[in-house]
């Protein structure tokens, strides 16, 4: 990440939030809860279904995980969208350009022609063709008050946040708590198992309680740290 | 912290490390919890009770709390060493120069002619005026490798972690669960409080069990997420 950071993908902020996300990680063990599976499998069986799902990338997604974003958004047919929290038209394009040279096709977020209601900076700027037009977005690594108008705005959301109890991962419809390497293949995965059967992605959606999973994922992690202490005294 | 790191004197690696200690203060709320408190308090005897105490300063303690530590520093009659993380004699002198600038007398940490043992990097280097010939060290923000060394050399040790669990917090004998601007007034004010007291503070360090305390951090947290999640419902 540092070295992402010299080169401009990754901003000073980005290297706290991704601090931030390395403890609650911590926090879970640095594994892949059960909660953060369902939720997974429940996330790819909601990209099946989209009519026009949208991955928004940033540029800490970028700098952790773009070959698996681009694999993902192969595999379920979706458009990925730059769409940055310290926004300038240089580092929307530094950070297409290395999406570009990581295999990725048509990145959208150069141009940005829609405005998303209830945003009251340019973080309310995203493109027509992607975000503005899309029934599911899945967010890596989002910050609060664009998921909140995102669901406002009538989209089912689908977030990727280490903290359960943030305010993306209380606004979102899908709420994966979960290490962004780990969460975005295990979806990419749960899409392939799925591919064949829509009556079982019916069910995993209408079955999904996101409020009662995340309370699931609270649990786990306070068993966790309780381990975490007994196993070192 | 951002502009700190254009200084120089944090690093990016201190930039995350910054991120996980937010993540972590977020579950404790953002307050002083009841057995921080307690482990403050403790801290001040001890640091008083020290016939050589000293406060160790890497690049992010001083640039989140330079004056407090330079208080503290002088209230309970401690030495202040420059201890880097990330070593160089350019950024020694640095962060030297930077305490200085914010008032700190005969700051240590240039001339590095102690070798604690059981490290196997440049991080066992320091100084033998200082940390060498502690009885009481306080650690604000330091490495586990380091923490335990210095346990194993005898030292007393006080540990400044917002992670409760972090190998720093479990081998400390007192760790203070808080964040360092809040952590060390807190210190200083209960030094002023515990100054004609001897029994006061001979009866906090026996009467102190840093594990039973260190659980009760836990509890805390647990039920704070736990509150956290039902304010939001």
């Amino acid at each position: 990440m540092s070295e992402m950071m010299r080169q401009g993908i990754v901003v000073p902020t980005g290297l706290i939030a991704h601090g931030r996300g390395e403890a609650f990680d911590y926090l879970l063990g640095e594994i892949t809860l059960p909660p953060a599976e369902l939720a997974e499998r429940v996330a790819a069986a909601m990209l099946m279904e989209a009519q026009r799902p949208v991955i928004t990338v940033n540029g800490n997604a970028a700098a952790l995980a773009p070959k698996e974003l681009i694999e993902l958004s192969k595999v379920i047919n979706a458009r990925l969208e730059v769409n940055l929290f310290h926004r300038s038209v240089e580092r929307i394009e530094l950070v297409c350009a290395y999406l570009e040279s990581q295999g990725a096709k048509e990145v959208l977020g150069r141009i940005q022609d829609f405005t998303l209601p209830g945003i009251a900076s340019d973080r309310a700027l995203c493109s027509s063709e992607g975000i503005g037009m899309a029934d599911v977005v899945l967010i890596p690594l989002e910050d609060g008050d664009r998921a909140e108008a995102l669901v406002k705005a009538g989209k089912k959301v689908i977030a990727i946040d280490l903290n359960p109890v943030s305010r993306t991962s209380m606004a979102a419809d899908v709420s994966i708590v979960d290490e962004l390497t780990r969460a975005i293949p295990n979806i990419t995965a749960h899409a392939g198992g799925l591919a064949e059967d829509g009556q079982r992605r019916s069910d995993l959606m209408s079955g999904f309680n996101n409020r009662r999973n995340l309370g699931h994922v609270l649990r786990d992690i306070s068993d966790h740290l309780k381990f975490e202490m007994s196993s070192k005294a």
